[in-house]
């Protein structure tokens, strides 16, 4: 078997065998296959395709290729969930607890990525004295305790995947279903969890731009978890703006929090997408209805235990509580800009990447891999598409800890956001559908 | 304009601007993209094709990427040909004076390749003094005294092509048409000649398997020196066994200096492939009749002409022109092994691509870039398909400098040939169709 006959073989439209994957994949992560062999191959499988089979033999290969977590002990109580990218998007503080109080075990292990702001471990982080770094011993005691534990992502995930997609990234090979879902589920098999819901975000400023198109990488990537032995859902979740109104780390802690603490009011998605993620996590782990999943959810969330289960676990990883029970104790940035609104009407569009950008200038995310991340950094949204405002009152409030910026993220900002001066209507981050 | 953007745009089946395929081959050629970029790029020419005007293009920008030779001055007298591969071919050793008998320009620039012999230059450096080093000046002074001048290739004739024909080679697209016809177009416009003949091999050990591939390849080829202001011609000629019973250095300068003596007996399909290129290079470049010029090209070989220009040529370029009156002063090889028959019947086949391997092997040709070539070493087929045979009648003999290498070689050469018992016809190096 030599890669160059893998790559001809796929590239005349042929089947390729579970040999023939691992083959390429074990070659990806020991380097023993060249850069340029395995972008022709990328290419190769971007235009000719791959049946069920070979993409989820494909998911399955790479996740082999690492490190792999172990959480069977947990069975289908296990649960995980995703979001293909989104601004704003605090759901797995929610959602974990959440899960938890239910009687769900929610391990998982979030990296740190480059992004608009940062992950969940460093949105955590922005939380005194909580641990990100625990032994794997320490890990599963504190998931089987508290139902819940999030750490730093250590040893090597999927490494092939991260080669591939490197490589895919920079030659012109992202776009393709077979390679998307396969790249998503590696990650998610050698994370261990059984039950598993996935939030494709879908629009304009998506990763998947056209409901068809994500209709078809939620079928790829349920099909991948019934070839490994998993339940997978997925979600797809319209996205024209940024979820809720806080976009950095502890802005987005803090929002959470509120949510949890019953305080819904004006980040109704944010609340209505972790009751979708949490009753479909409790679903497919319980064998329940839609309808008392939901009720259980919401229950949870009501009563105030899954607030209290967040305390529990930020307290069993070693955080403050009290900044939990009184927000005003996370440290605010030291700059602050309240953007007016240059004309009465209303906010007609506020752009999902453009406010993404503006939380990376401000600080809240990485533009290189190993960057410090500014915890206050970030946007908090006082008008959302929809929302009506007069000339001169505050739409947002910019915050970071550097002056200059500040200044920097302003002009992206005002770039990101739209006005009009009849209402048009939004509809915020709703669920389009759910592929089970 | 980036290189994924190009890589997209084609992947997706657009057609490149000229100025897209530029980019590819300048930053082919110095380096600034990434070779599993230009991999992907290929992958997706590849799959996706091309159009003329694309191919036309990319030879042109190929071409471009490196020196050229300008024989501008010679107009449409000046004349070139090329095989797509074939084992006993010297064509050349007879194209070249027949044609400047004719009036005609031949100034070749020949590599040094790998191959199962060594290219032109090294045939002819069996020839005691031959110079393959020339200055530029000596080049063009040489053609116009003498019509014909064939040197080693200086400086980097079309480095985009070498460096895209690298990966390809590596990476499963090397099959493409249009990538074919760009690679092996792009060097001879860079060679500089005005009228052009390309000698397709076809069938079962040549470069292209099936006619119908071939005559694309070859309709591809003439498009594209139609876009650059050239004449080009195809022959697809038959290729079911070595060309003339010579294989190896000196012993093919010997069979081209016996048919240019009108030695044709057993080498009449040399012989007509020679006159067939030829016919037709003159057709191209004096705008005759097929009749009229295969009767000039005929008339030259038969009263001596081509053979006396052969020798001036060769006395032009420093060399013995005593060997080729007394092709006996060629030093013969140290060992020699005379191959019997091993049944009595007919010769049935004689697999060409083995038939190389073994020449190879005796230390005719080069298995890594700088390996010095033995010019004695090679094979002269005393039986060829279609010829009988008595049990321990000589097939052929072997020679080669070193025992150790005829040794080895004597298997590989046994497997090349089969023996039946009843005729087995054989139609030996035929064209099988010209394309204008």
């Amino acid at each position: 078997m030599t890669i160059i006959d893998i790559i001809k073989h796929k590239r005349d439209g042929g089947e390729l065998s579970p040999e023939e994957i691992e083959f390429v994949c074990a070659g990806a992560a020991d380097g023993s296959i060249a850069d340029f062999q395995l972008s022709a191959w990328c290419m190769a499988v971007f235009m000719a395709g791959m049946t069920d089979r070979e993409t989820a033999d494909l998911a399955s290969a790479m996740a082999r290729s690492g490190d792999s977590v172990d959480l069977s002990r947990f069975g289908e109580l296990s649960v995980d969930k995703h979001s293909t990218g989104g601004v704003g998007d605090k759901t797995t503080l929610i959602v974990a607890p959440v899960m938890a109080s239910l009687g769900c075990k929610f391990a998982k292990m979030s990296g740190r990525g480059l992004g608009h702001t940062g992950g969940t471990v460093d949105k955590l982080e922005s939380i005194e004295g909580y641990r990100t770094v625990l032994t794997p011993e320490e890990f599963i005691a504190t998931t089987e305790k508290t139902g819940v534990c999030v750490i730093g992502q250590t040893g090597s995930l999927a490494p092939a995947d991260k080669k591939l997609y490197a490589i895919r990234d920079l030659s012109g090979s992202i776009e393709s279903i077979p390679l998307i879902a396969s790249s998503i589920m590696s990650k998610k098999l050698a994370a261990g969890a059984h039950s598993i819901v996935l939030d494709v975000k879908v629009g304009s400023g998506a990763f998947m731009k056209d409901l068809k198109e994500a209709r078809k990488l939620a079928r790829a990537m349920n099909a991948i978890g019934a070839a490994s032995g998993r339940k997978v859902m997925c979600l797809l979740t319209e996205m024209d703006q940024p979820l809720g109104r806080a976009v950095g780390n502890s802005l987005e802690v803090i929002e959470a929090v509120d949510i949890l603490k019953g305080r819904t009011e004006g980040v109704e998605d944010v609340y209505e997408v972790c009751v979708e993620i949490c009753s479909r996590l409790y679903m497919l782990s319980r064998g329940a209805t839609y309808e008392d999943s939901r009720e259980k959810v919401v229950g949870v969330l009501r009563d105030g235990t899954a607030y209290e289960k967040m305390k529990e676990w930020v307290a069993a990883q070693g955080g403050n509580t009290g900044m939990l029970d009184d927000t005003s104790l996370f440290a605010p940035a030291g700059f602050r800009f309240d953007v007016p609104a240059p004309q009465s009407g209303f906010v007609s569009r506020t752009d999902t990447e453009k406010i993404g950008l503006a939380a990376l200038e401000l600080g809240a995310g990485r533009k290189e891999l190993g960057e410090k991340i500014d915890s206050s950094a970030g946007i908090i949204l006082h008008k959302k598409p929809g929302e009506k405002v007069k000339k001169g009152e505050i739409v947002a409030t910019l915050c970071s800890s550097s002056r200059s910026k500040l200044d920097a993220a302003v002009g992206v900002f005002n770039e990101a956001v739209k006005y009009s001066r009849l209402f048009v209507p939004s509809r915020g981050a709703s669920v389009m559908d759910v592929i089970e």
